[in-house]
C-alpha cells in the first residue's frame, strides 16, 4: 500500500493576507511540510536523500482551491505518495479543516543527482517510497 | 487582442533555499506581482476591483518549473489574460532568463462580491479584461 | 509570575536560504508562532483581542542570532511576556536547539483599537497577561 | 563619504497580513533588497562576495514600525552603510511612502569564511564599503 501520512497545520498569522484568510502561495510550503513528515516517517529524512547526492527536484505543482482557511485555525494535511517512476516521484495532498474540504494537489518530482542531472532514483529509496 | 504585459522579477536573497535556487513556492507571489502590474496598466488596479466589492479569488494554480533561477538574477515574467468568461478569468505566465525558459504556469480566479458569493464580473471590468 | 511557554518549531525548506541554513526573515515569524501559543495557553487567543476591536500593533522588532539553524531541525522557542503597561506590552523569545542558544529577541506592542489608535489594553486582558 | 542607495518597494500582495498592512516580517527581506541593491551599485554584487568565499552573517536585526504600507503601494526604502570594522560591517535603512516615515532600522553583520569562521574583510571589499 502506497505510504501517507497526517499532519496538523497551524495558520500562522504572517501566512494571511488582505482577505483575512491565508495566502494561496502558503499552501505549497505546507504541501512542503507534509512531504517533510512523511518521508522522515518512512525512516528516510529528506536530508538523508540529499545526502546521499539526490534531490527531488519539483518539476509541477498543482493547487486546488475550495475553501479559506484563517488565522489560527488547525488544518489537517493529508499527505500520499500517488507515483513512482524509476526517475520521478509524485506526492498528492488534500487539506481538510474538520470534515470541510479546503484544498487539494499534487507535486511532481525528478530525481537528480549533485549536478542536478536526471537521475535512477536508488532501489533502497524506491522500495521505501513504494512502502515495500 | 488579449492583454498582458512583461515585468522583472529580481531574485531576492530570502526567495532561495538550501539548494542555492529560488524556492518554488515564490513563483505563485511572482505571477501575483505580474497580476498586479497587468491589471494597473490596463487602468485598473487590483485595489480598484477590491474598491468596487470584488475580489479575484484563486480556485487552481499550475506552475510547471524547467530552469532553476538563483539568487540577484534578473527575470523576466510575461502575464497575459488566458480567458474570461462571466464570473471568473484565467491569468497565463511565462517567466525567462533571457531566452531561458524558467518556468510556465496559470491561475484561474472566480470573481466574488465581499461575502465571497460568486457574482458577475461588472461590464466595465470585464471590457479591461478582454483589451476591448 | 510572568506567563510563558514552550513552542516547538521545525524549519521548513521553504525557510532555508542559499546559505543552507533558515534565513533570518523567519525568526519574527517563528516569535509569533510563539507569541500566538502563548496567548492561546493564556486562554485569551489573539483572535479573541482582535474579536474584541483591539490590535497588538508591532513598534519595535529586536533579534540577535548567535548560530545557524537547518532544515527539518527542530528547536524550542520560549516565549515569555516582558513587560505590560496599559498600552503596550512586550514579549520576549528566546530560540535553542537542544543547549544551543540560536537566537534572542523581543517584540514591543501598542494596543489599538479598531481604527489603530492607541488604546488601553481592557483590564480583563491586562490581568492575563500579567498572570494575575 | 558613505555609500547609500534609494530602492522602490511596491507591497505584494502576499505581503499582506489580515490587518490589510504589510507583515512586519517583509520589512528585514526588503532591507536585504536594499542591501543588494547598494553593493551592486558599488560594483561589488553580493554574489562577488560569496564568490570570494566571504559570507555577510547577520547577527543582529533591528526594526522601529513608525506607519502601516498597504498592497500596491510604492515605497522608497534608503540604504546606507553605517559603520565597517575589521570583521564587520553595519546597514541603516529608512523606509518611507513619498514623505511618511515607514520603519526604520539596521542590521549588524560579521564577515565570515566558507566554514563561517569570523574573518578580515578583504582590503578591496572593505574599500568600497568605506566609499574610498
Amino acid at each position: 500500500m502506497t505510504p501517507s501520512l497526517q499532519t496538523e497545520i497551524r495558520v500562522r498569522y504572517a501566512e494571511t493576507d488582505a482577505m483575512a484568510v491565508a495566502h494561496h502561495a502558503n499552501y505549497p510550503i505546507w504541501f512542503e511540510v507534509g512531504r517533510s513528515d512523511l518521508m522522515r516517517s518512512l525512516g528516510l529524512p529528506y536530508t538523508e536523500v540529499e545526502a546521499q547526492g539526490f534531490f527531488f527536484m519539483l518539476s509541477k505543482l498543482e493547487v486546488s482551491y475550495r475553501a479559506a482557511a484563517r488565522y489560527d485555525e488547525l488544518l489537517t494535511l493529508h499527505t500520499s505518495i500517488g507515483a513512482v517512476q524509476s526517475r520521478a516521484v509524485m506526492f498528492e495532498y488534500v487539506l481538510r479543516r474538520g470534515e470541510t474540504l479546503i484544498a487539494f494537489g499534487s507535486t511532481h518530482h525528478v530525481n537528480t543527482d549533485k549536478n542536478y542531472r536526471v537521475a535512477r532514483i536508488p532501489d533502497e529509496v524506491m522500495r521505501l517510497l513504494r512502502g515495500e
